[in-house]
């Protein structure tokens, strides 16, 4: 079975030039089939500022209206992902870029609405697996935006995050996949305030410790659900780690990798 | 050997959501495999306006410095393209978003600077015929943004008649190729006041005489001269038509028909 890397990078690479293209380097030597989804940074919320259109928080809630749903596309689906493909193909690297729009290969529903209208945001419903394996196959490298649509015809916004990992479990028929999140830490950290306290290896039972202890907390408790949740899904390995050191963490030599206890 | 249609659509369909949506319908309706080039139509300027990005024009023709790319990048590679995408979705034609970039398909080369300095303008180099046969074997409908790439990994505006054109002349290897020219004029006209004066069919030796007496001029001659190009580089069929009667055109019951002299 072939493997195939999921790799998601944030947002604050994205909006870091100089870090981008040392990341892009990196992503283009990581050996194998390969996937990549992109968050989209601030520059959004700085055209959206400069094009008059409010951000509608609700609850502390981005709210994705109509205005800011056309924003998201210009600069996740234009602006950032085909600046990524352009500088990946410099890289001898066949990148396609890609909603799941296209091609139809990630298809959502706009979120209900229940308390809060989130507006134009979409859940996932079904990644057409068959048909990105069908790009990797043709030596192609999907570069994913995290847009997708509805079966009527809409765009929705859709969590990076949340993306990745469904990419990720739903490749797992075709491929022995690792799940890999970048972010600006050096990778799970056994305590918040010491960037050098990297947690190496991380099981369910340890990490249940570390909650327990207080040391994994706030926003990296809904990351790491939802990490170990594609690993009881079927991905082989999920890595987290500084966009700076994909590949060593690849190699076990950086970042923080998950794994189901013995 | 099969047939392939590719078919542009300007910019005023683009900027008129009930005439793209009576396109889009028609556009899928049109059997056997298709490419469509969108234009980018007005809403890159309003953006662009709205930015505080100028438009630098030199001897009457506009520039595209980097922050005009960026626009266009946004506007025509993310928001133009990705609508369209998933309006087609909705109508049931896996479409497949694309600049040149993506899987290297119109890979192109920033214009020489000889007296003007357009920026970053990219003139063609290479249409990677092979990976777009992939895509339509597929059954996936590639839609073009008029946007290449550089071997430097750089974006570059391209026309996307231009664009259109030349990919229907290197798909010639692999398909019987029509090549439709959607405009808001119902096809070449014999007199250029007179909207019902459509030219059925278009020769180079009928195409001589309107030139002579002056009956078809101004725009219309790059575009025709682009055109019978076109044919005397393989191209089976060129119609030039008014985007609401694509379907009759193909089927010759609208718009202009060009052909080469028996």
């Amino acid at each position: 079975m072939n493997t195939l890397t999921v790799i998601k990078i944030g947002g604050n690479v994205i909006d870091d030039p100089a870090a981008l293209k040392r990341f892009l380097t990196a992503f283009a030597s990581v050996s194998g089939m390969k996937v990549l989804i992109h968050g989209g940074g601030k520059i959004a919320t700085q055209v959206a500022d400069k094009l008059g259109i409010q951000t509608t928080m609700v609850e502390g809630r981005r709210i994705t209206d109509q205005p800011m749903l056309d924003v998201v596309t210009m600069v996740y689906g234009g602006l950032v992902n085909k600046q990524i493909v352009a500088k990946l193909q410099a890289l001898d690297i066949n990148a396609i870029g890609l909603t799941g729009a296209d091609g139809g290969t990630v298809l959502a529903k706009k979120r209900p609405v229940k308390d809060i209208d989130y507006g134009m945001v979409g859940d996932i419903e079904e990644v057409n697996s068959g048909q990105i394996q069908f790009f990797l196959r043709q030596n192609l490298t999907p570069v994913f935006a995290p847009i997708t649509y509805s079966q009527t015809g809409d765009l929705l916004n859709t969590n990076a995050d949340t993306m990745a990992s469904a990419i990720a479990v739903d490749m797992v028929g075709h491929n022995a996949v690792t799940l890999v999140y970048c972010f600006e830490k050096k990778g799970v950290l056994a305590d918040p305030t010491d960037d050098h306290s990297v947690i190496g290896e991380l099981t369910p039972s340890l990490y249940a410790e570390h909650k327990a202890a207080g040391s994994i907390n706030k926003g990296m408790i809904p990351k790491l659900d939802n990490a170990f949740k594609a690993l009881g899904n079927g991905v082989s390995k999920v890595i987290i780690c500084h966009a700076d050191e994909v590949a060593a963490a690849l190699q076990q030599g950086a970042g923080t990798t998950l794994r189901l206890d013995d």
